[in-house]
């Protein structure tokens, strides 16, 4: 799905920063820098990674977003990472025993949002690959987040886990149409005045042609047609184009024959 | 971000097949299915997996998601594989010059959530990692989801793509459908099959009719007729209709004829 498109800009809005506590592959922060790319997220900090830093693994695997490896920034502790931090989320895939409030990836997101729109920064705190964030780390965190997923198989890696924070952050800028028709730029949605000759073009041939002959069932007929064909958001090119299939179909003569 | 909890029960509601078309790496294969199981996704078809089936990589690369696996089936057309389904989603990332309706992954999500409950089933054609999927696969989709992310880097690998549209089915669950289309009790949304009946009922016509004859033209017009008919959802008794409207119009004597 690659569709990247460098002349558009940058999503707006400042993201939450991603704390990454003791990873222990490159390749799994490369490809965590990648998913925060993918959303617009461009700061990340590293707490103490494993295998040292700067690495090429990580570099490699984040498969374009350089920008977000490069920036990247390195801290002693938890604590250090998040210090300028006022919103913290850590996030976590199992029950803990402690009391904390817990918030789904959307609900995180709002509030960061809301957040972000007062001026204040927040964060989000991801555990090392294996077996997540210390209970101590947590504790720094305002609250958990944690994605309602399949309980039988809760097996999200940590790009995973990131992309999932940073792809409800992206949708809760609102400015995502949910649904829209994308038609190409030479032609434009038919009006309904070409609707109508289009219809009656079809219903004067089906008259002709004897369709609509059971003169009680017309009416309905005639509404179950225009209702179908109107579902389908034809264009103006696509109204001329069924008329000229309708053309097509009349000026025939039977089975086998040929245009003169 | 491990915390799988094996007593617990899968997610209620059958969610939508996943079809990779001409998937390239084994490996890819597995992850995509480990994220269809983590949002509770189980039904898994392939389209001529490059490197053969079964692999070994998918299995491995599955970690633990092997009913998955096991359950995966094959065919040797996108169009096959999604015949005895009535709504079909392509992903894409990038536009494409036709007319074709484009849907968030959140608002595919409620369509198929609201799809299940009138009793059709739904699928999501993935293209292959690096092209994605041809035109005349897009063709056979009711309309194109794609993620609204960051337009400067939008690199969805094949797992994060398919993990995108089963996390939005899985939140989906609680919320009520932002459109729902309605159909009279005693029909039913027309499957593939039949839609690709009707396609193929009206292209022996308007090749028999000459409409089709310039060569060249003919796949791009045959992909245009297909899209806007797919368009407007057509239930199986439209489906009737139309074959009606085709060999109605067919039948005729030219200009002015009458019926015997």
């Amino acid at each position: 799905m690659a569709g990247t498109d460098k002349t558009k800009p940058m999503v707006a809005g400042i993201g939450p920063v991603v704390v990454l506590v003791e990873p222990q592959l490159g390749e799994n922060i490369g490809m965590a820098a990648r998913a925060m790319f993918d959303c617009g997220l461009t700061e990340l900090r590293l707490v103490r990674p494993r295998d040292g830093w700067p690495s090429e693994a990580a570099a490699s695997a984040a498969a374009g977003a350089d920008s977000v490896i490069a920036g990247a920034t390195l801290f002693d502790s938890a604590a250090d990472a998040v210090a300028d931090l006022a919103l913290v989320f850590a996030t976590t895939a199992r029950d803990r025993d402690m009391t904390k409030r817990f918030v789904t990836p959307r609900q995180g997101a709002a509030e960061v949002r809301a957040f972000a729109a007062t001026g204040g920064r927040a964060g989000v705190l991801f555990g090392k690959e294996a077996k997540g964030l210390k209970n101590d780390d947590l504790a720094l965190a305002d609250a958990c987040i944690v994605a309602p997923l399949n309980p039988a198989f809760r097996s999200l890696n940590l790009a995973q886990a990131v992309f999932v924070v940073g792809y409800e952050w992206f949708m809760a800028a609102a400015d995502a149409p949910a649904s829209e028709l994308r038609i190409p730029k030479e032609t434009r949605p038919a009006n309904k005045a070409e609707l109508l000759g289009l219809f009656e073009h079809l219903e004067r041939e089906l008259d002709a042609s004897g369709f609509l002959r059971v003169k009680e069932k017309q009416p309905v007929m005639v509404r179950n047609l225009r209702n179908m064909l109107q579902r389908a958001g034809l264009t103006e090119q696509e109204v001329r184009t069924l008329r000229g299939v309708i053309t097509s179909l009349v000026s025939g003569f039977g089975r086998g024959r040929k245009k003169p």
